[in-house]
């Protein structure tokens, strides 16, 4: 497994690469768990070439987030890319993303201030700033990418569209702990009350199902119920809402295209989740 | 030569390209002048393929703008560019380009906003982001500018740079009419008593350069000779300004670092211009 640190590596390598070779590429910003590994899995199938990032973008963080305290293990990420047979690593530098006098964003409008966008301002656009630099420098066919991110997921795919990129996003399903709780690298803030008290948001997916399934169409009766789950386990809901799940909308009903969509406080810890609510 | 008018053709030539051979690009709104041909030119002298694009991108036009009086000729364009030997004549239609439901938007912050983006809020984000969709589905090694966009090249290297695009920008020297005029399509708004009276621009160029040769260092100074001899001519300053040719911060001292950037207003017809004060 290759460890590349510089931009100018990258680069090189990228143009060394034979053209007849499918590259797969995973995005991460490290503290691998078995969601991030799932995703290293499907790229190991389906390309020749599979390359995973890590990097901390702190251009994604609010200045009150937790960027400073995002964890890192760096070493134990490294002996499971290695265990699961990923042939390049690329560990770029903060400086060398983001060098003195930094001054190119670029933003999915509309989309990247609603939902997860609305508490978090900035957040989409460095996101989405950090995977164009990223799939500039490496190149690659096909992107993997988790569905618990599900509005960065649809934010991105429309970035590669819109600006005529010929990287294709695979979507790829949520990983879940055995009580459902979707993998997530912050899940490490959770003390043992707190990640008893996390359940509620599969349960509360779970019981929008059920009820969806049952016949209840009506996003009002949807949330609320998921609403209850959440807040009678002692979460917050930063909000609960049902989308459209090509344009995000918001929508009064929900059918086969439609997403219930979850961000919730458990604690200071906001985690999200999501499902489509019908099969 | 070929002539592309689809963006998945386009994609296509890419795919089947000698990776062996350098791409040259030559970006246009069309309406071609000998400043346009100087660098088709260039083009063809230092890369094996040269591809020209034209395209009226409506992104970069304000609402109160010359879009639809914009000037166009495709036939002559065509013929011009078949003489100059090009290989690739690229033509998306905006659908294509801006189809219903487009978003995404880069902006190179802080230098889109001041000179020419001051009067023309948006026009540089609608630079940006065209040249970035253009440049994925050209994938050239080389895009050739010529330097009377100075602040428009300055932000593109930004671009390129920031966002880790290998293509390298090739500035090209200003093409000039025989009275020094600046070459642009929008010339061909003037007429006769403002063809004359256009003149203006090169010549306080040409005066601020002759007095700085001569000693003169203080901004004000040279400002204040061009801005007489442009109102002593009948044009109407919308800036004249001394910027670091790196940074296009305003400078109060001239050296071999500055430039000197006028837009000037012509009747309705907005011109621009620039020059290095030093040899």
């Amino acid at each position: 497994m290759q460890i590349i640190r510089t931009l100018a590596k990258m680069q090189k390598s990228v143009a060394r690469r034979d053209r007849s070779q499918v590259t797969g590429f995973v995005p991460t910003m490290g503290f691998l768990h078995q969601g991030h590994l799932s995703l290293v899995e499907r790229c190991r199938e389906n390309c020749d070439i599979c390359v995973v990032s890590i990097f901390v973008n702190p251009a994604q963080f609010g200045p009150k987030e937790d960027l400073a305290n995002y964890p890192r293990d760096l070493e134990q990420d490294l002996k499971l890319l290695s265990k699961y047979g990923v042939d390049q690593v690329f560990l770029p530098t903060q400086e060398d993303m983001y060098p003195s006098g930094y001054r190119t964003w670029v933003e999915v409008e509309g989309w990247s201030s609603i939902l997860c966008g609305a508490s978090r301002p900035g957040h989409f656009r460095g996101v989405a700033t950090v995977v164009l630099k990223l799939l500039h420098l490496v190149q690659p066919q096909k992107m993997f990418m988790g569905s618990k991110d599900f509005q960065q997921t649809v934010i991105l795919e429309k970035l590669l569209q819109d600006l005529n990129l010929e990287t294709r996003i695979i979507r790829c399903p949520i990983v879940r702990e055995a009580d459902g709780l979707a993998m997530s690298s912050r899940n490490s803030y959770l003390n043992a009350e707190q990640r008893i008290q996390a359940r509620c948001l599969f349960q509360a997916l779970q019981q929008a199902k059920i009820l969806y399934q049952q016949g209840t169409n009506s996003s009002q009766a949807l949330i609320q119920v998921a609403r209850e789950i959440i807040s009678a386990a002692g979460g917050r809901p930063d909000y609960i809402k049902l989308v459209d799940a090509t344009t995000l909308e918001e929508r009064d009903e929900a059918d086969d295209n439609t997403r219930l969509l979850l961000a919730v406080f458990i604690g200071t810890t906001r985690l999200i989740d999501n499902d489509a609510l019908s099969a």
